[in-house]
């Protein structure tokens, strides 16, 4: 599980449907590397989190028939 | 869920057939390295985009018989 | 299967139903890199561990339910 | 899917029962990184290549008994 | 399928049920990047081998039952 800081919402109109009404995030990674994950926890700008991927990212869901490929386990403590 | 800019089609004459007759992406991400990715929602030279992978790269095409590992997942606004 | 030094215990209060009550480590691979793995051997800090990732991450926690992409699957004797 | 250029068919004569007697290839990414793939299409030595991987990749040969994890998904045209 | 060197045995007491006892073997790759894998074919110190991941690796091992996600999956002729 990979290590990020929320970056904040990612907006973004046209999306497969298959991503259904989800909260998509922009993480960064200690490199500076950026990604997106669906979000069941609430995040906020500048938590940082752990995610969770493959195909264990649309269980960590909540919802299967959800596609994403990362998804936000954790909201990691302090600093 | 990476994130590129999508360079263009990408010309392809022989290809196995478990690819069908998808539309094929040339995506390019922050570094510069390119992937080539199945468009479900018709992207375009210019775009950026987010993109999904492994199995979750089928059902996201729309049908779990196309044999993509990356499938784009949403045309990232403005900038 | 990747290996990693364990820099000890994750400490994250909001984290998804999926991961249960299952340890977190905090690891830190060659190049300084960290990620976050469950572990069903009780590692300890400084421990030089090898993990398992993807599907066989879950079965290899013990628990298939628990929604983990990466478990420590062994700790290495000696230096 | 990545881009790589074809290099040669790789020579092995001791090798899993669960590749069978499919066509190795030898490829070359654009950071020089070489990776082999199984090659359901007949690649030659020059061709430039994306591949598919993770499960899709056994489909993608055309026998999901076969046990690889890339697979050449087309031969890209033209430069 | 990713290339490595063989640099011997990996040693390690204490390492979770699903690797039942199979052996595991320390590789490196061409940019010393060192990982484990399991080994149905007997490489030895030396040899140049390919490997096979995810869900692939436990069939490639011969037991799917064996929680590997990197299995050897054949001996490099010749260099």
């Amino acid at each position: 599980m990979d290590i990020f800081q929320v970056e904040g919402p990612l907006v973004c109109t046209r999306r497969i449907d298959g991503l259904q009404k989800v909260s998509l995030r922009l993480l960064r990674d200690a490199n500076g590397k950026r990604q997106v994950a669906t979000d069941p926890l609430g995040a906020r700008a500048g938590n940082r989190v752990f995610t969770v991927n493959g195909s264990a990212a649309r269980y960590a869901q909540g919802d299967y028939s959800v596609l994403t490929d990362l998804t936000i386990g954790g909201i990691i403590d302090g600093d």
